[in-house]
């Protein structure tokens, strides 16, 4: 099946670079940032004042390639990368929960940006509570093992080196 | 940019069409379905045993073209669709989080299927309620207008008739 993504807008942030970027929104949700919509998608963008919070779907562009196994940004053993939010993926696909502070024409505000400057946007989706906050949910590997980083570090940045032991995969 | 994706799994559920399935997870989530994984990208589901729930990225592969405004099933106006869950997104990617019952080999049993059987998969990602559970967030429309409805009916089955009033651009 041919599955191609057309871009629909980028996100704008002040990250210019994987390193030092926030991991997830919940941990500096003072971190602002702008979501532009291609003008072509703009209408779609009705009736999303309300939502406290949107679902960002984005493409990790400067990714390095995908990899089965990583070490998390929070933790120090390698874990099957579906266990993971890391971006070297089959699919470089980016998911993130962020607040939603104000939409004017085509541009949103938003707090908690934790992708990169330019990030390619692919779709935004009302986050809603029902189908999406399931609070005490167990969280495998994560519960025992989160470390309290909050950014990222250099791990991402580049492909890993060729005698990385990891197994890789084309990307 | 070019972006393309892979198939990395198939979902599969007793939905052999858009009427009838499951409109969320939550609405049932003794609808068990299972997510066969190819072989070439197993490696990647380790250490995702001990989370309680996954969120599985999918190709809505039966949605009709891409529309900007829908009515969603669980409404009765016509909303952006990127206020909406609703199938037919300029990209057409599907979230859902589900319940994670079983991982045998390459297969995941899964309850609170929400997908079309042979749902092509594109990403799993562990749920963390840490980054992923915010049950106060307002949800806009929805906390006014959600009706009871928990299955699809009939209205993204096939394209809308070329009558319709709602702005359609190309898929």
């Amino acid at each position: 099946m041919h599955m191609q993504l057309k871009q629909i807008g980028t996100i704008h942030s002040r990250f210019k670079e994987p390193a030092g970027t926030l991991l997830q929104p919940v941990f500096d949700e003072t971190e602002m940032g702008t979501v532009e919509i291609l003008p072509e998608f703009t209408d779609g963008l009705h009736d999303l004042h309300g939502f406290e919070r949107i679902w960002l779907l984005y493409w990790f562009h400067l990714a390095p390639p995908a990899r089965l196994r990583v070490t998390p940004f929070r933790d120090t053993l390698e874990r099957g990368v579906f266990a993971s939010r890391a971006p070297c993926r089959p699919n470089p696909l980016g998911l993130s929960c962020v607040r939603l502070l104000g939409i004017e024409g085509n541009v949103l505000t938003i707090g908690g940006v934790d992708a990169l400057d330019g990030t390619p946007l692919l779709d935004i989706k009302a986050y809603v509570p029902e189908y999406d906050a399931f609070p005490t949910s167990n969280a495998g590997w994560l519960d025992q093992r989160a470390m309290k980083r909050t950014h990222a570090d250099h791990r991402f940045s580049k492909p890993a080196p060729t005698t990385d032991k990891a197994q890789r995969i084309d990307p």
